[in-house]
């Protein structure tokens, strides 16, 4: 008998997907899945939607609800975190009045991870609660798998599997980004065998092989003949990013072509502006423009409503709002893999530990592991080209652990060395002034005596 | 017999002082030193001045002249390679081209590298010329050591030390730069220890003994009780940095204190412009500013001229305008050491090899080695405060890395991409021109076939 912790489950952003994979994996019929959240009629939605999915498909998993994460620690065996600490309301406060002082899109967008709720160093709050959950673990549950989902999925496993004793794997579901090229330069899915690497968010697609045979001359071609007709009367949705200019000239400039969310950042040259991140991505600018990335929150927003619309009226059947097929994401497959032996080979986030040549040992890197009841063997990938390390991968690490010295250590020397770090940055007094108003948020009260 | 090569006497920066030094280090006598450069005129000026300094001393040195480095390096045991290829005229002429398009002091003013005649990216003559001579010395003489003074010492060891098997030392002198504050906080310096580690223009001193105790406390105590009050009528010359404000706040950032040239640096927080630079450096706004850097060129003339008069009137002894005594340059006892087993601890810049913990053994870091006859022994330093090595040494050595790979593998792209994280930069259209006019200059021909 098997129970997972789902914290953070009210967002649904993740918990919506997890319970329909759940309720839909017959292997791990019998498990026992609590959801935890603080915010209690949220909670309440989903806990209802959940217990109504496993009825409409005859699964036998039992939901509980808690707003006590300590509670539903109690002999857990794995825990998704999936929570943002404030939510994204706290982060668009903080993004505008980082906004205000000349920080385009907030003080957390930064070269290689612009992603809109990814924190990086203004996430005090969020790497707190990722450590608070990870000491009540320890307390309660030390042998618990710790899925981490939320982000920074990066910097946060880097600070987990470090500071803690925990089992961590960090997951994201970018590099199925992949599928996307495929489908534009139409090459069947069932004879690709692709491999992408690096940190999350910041992954390069190192193998394509099509039917066994290298497809980098299909995608060279396509980027040579036929981009540009593509691109012509181009109207991508805000997250069509897999094959926006942007990806292509990251291509060019780095050697490997970049995977999911990597194709949303790349550095300043791409998003400067609005009108710059139109060139590059599109009309709307891309997933993480002020118009992409209101198309997203306004997404999650009305995806919430009709759920709480279904939980509200018992004649919808929930399986017309959240489908019967499973999601695709890695989380169930992962239980069902570590539980009932069932070897796969998944996309996890894990301390380097020789996968990647070049990148010290303990820090977080995302690559392909095989997993089995034994537990998780990651696969020894080799090296990325040196232009990529020397370009991307060595400056996003730095950054990642200016991040984490900032959260570990404290003080507000380390935000400013941040930012008198950033391009944005024309002054001493601006930087200055963008670190005081953001510890003046009422939210941040905490951060601000962390960051004295 | 010993045979040395001076390649770039004429500039005289380096090579009075060595043939000062030579013809005073008693132990050196019989030597020939063979003075280089396509000067014709400055090459006479110097090798006159070199005859009659050796009558005036006694020293039994041959001074010999030519402007064929081939025909110099037959049969050398040393060669210092002292050129800036195309001179500070070329230098300025460059920085003024990207000044006029925002580049305030050039694109090869850097983060923790801001000595204002040091190439890094704009530097493919001069990285071209190191190979050259580099090359001629593997054909002719390659038992010989090189000694490489001319700048970027960093860039150019590393570089010389991966792509040649020759015996390369990087000599700089701003190591003793912690005499100014011993001489300010009034400690005597036969009773100090200091050691200072790091790159090249980016050490850092690591211990500070008076009479075998910590002298930190000192520098704290002037720093918290004196600076102020020293600080308040400052008008320092514009090579006093080592007490500036700069270095100072560098200290108070990075744990540890800046020694030598790099107090001239610490990021576009000391140098954004002209203001804040006299803000941190004072009335002059220091080495590296406009004011700063004019006074140091006229400097270089004035003692040029001298020199020529000098030569030109044979009844003004040599030794008024060259002191009768030792440099305290190291190149000249290094070869002492080296050729008469003169047992002695030199700060030199040579491959890391475990040299300094964390830093890559093929870069080259600026530590104390023990030379004598046997050759030279780094020693074991340990390592730098974690925040300096992330917020510093990193930083800084990714640069070097793209500097490097930008001169080995060549076309514009990585000039681009190098200029993309100037946060000088303001759009992608700014830093195109800056290339095309910095590529477009006259003496930049065989530069722009490279980087085309």
């Amino acid at each position: 008998m098997v129970k997972i912790v789902i914290v953070g489950a009210g967002s649904m952003a993740w918990s919506a997907n997890l319970v329909k994979d759940l309720c839909l994996t017959k292997s791990l019929r019998g498990t026992t899945a609590s959801l935890v959240d603080i915010d209690t009629e949220r909670l309440n939605v989903i806990h209802g939607l959940a217990k109504r999915y496993a009825v409409e498909t005859n699964a036998d998993i039992a939901f509980e609800k808690t707003t006590n994460r300590k509670d539903a620690l109690q002999d857990a065996d794995f825990v998704f975190n999936t929570a943002l600490a404030g939510g994204h309301e706290n982060y668009e406060t903080q993004r505008m009045v980082a906004e205000k002082r000349g920080y385009y899109r907030g003080i957390d967008s930064v070269d290689f991870n612009m992603v809109s709720d990814y924190y990086t160093i203004g996430g005090y709050n969020q790497l707190k609660l990722f450590m608070d959950i990870a000491k009540d673990i320890e307390d309660i549950c030390p042998e618990a798998w710790l899925f981490q989902t939320a982000n920074p999925v990066f910097e946060g496993c880097t600070l987990l599997t470090r500071e803690t004793k925990l089992k961590v794997l960090g997951l994201c579901h970018g590099h199925f980004g992949y599928q996307r090229i495929a489908e534009i330069i139409r090459l069947k899915l069932r004879n690709l065998r692709v491999q992408s690497i690096g940190f999350n968010h910041c992954i390069w697609m190192t193998s394509f092989l099509y039917s066994g045979e290298d497809a980098y001359p299909l995608l060279e071609k396509w980027v040579e003949t036929r981009s540009q007709t593509y691109w012509k009367d181009w109207t991508p949705k805000y997250h069509d990013v897999e094959t926006s200019p942007a990806a292509v000239d990251m291509y060019k400039r780095f050697g490997l072509f970049p995977i999911g969310d990597t194709a949303r950042s790349g550095g300043w040259k791409y998003h400067a502006d609005l009108e710059t991140k139109k060139r590059w991505y599109g009309p709307l600018g891309g997933f993480d423009s002020e118009i992409g990335w209101a198309l997203y929150l306004q997404y999650l927003r009305r995806r919430m409503n009709r759920m709480i619309r279904t939980h509200g009226n018992p004649s919808i059947p929930v399986t017309s709002v959240l489908s019967p097929f499973t999601s695709g994401e890695q989380h169930i497959p992962l239980v069902d893999a570590l539980v009932n032996d069932k070897k796969h080979v998944f996309q996890i986030n894990v301390p380097n530990d020789g996968a990647i040549r070049g990148i010290p040992n303990d820090v977080v890197v995302e690559v392909p592991a095989i997993v089995n009841r034994k537990g998780v063997q990651r696969i020894h990938v080799g090296e990325l080209p040196k232009r990529l390390m020397l370009h991307v991968l060595i400056p996003r690490m730095v950054r990642m652990e200016w991040a984490l010295e900032a959260f570990l250590e404290g003080g507000r020397d380390l935000l400013l060395e941040w930012l008198l770090n950033d391009p944005r940055t024309r002054s001493l007094e601006q930087a200055e002034q963008a670190i005081t108003d953001i510890l003046g948020l009422p939210f941040n009260e905490e951060m601000a005596e962390h960051h004295r």
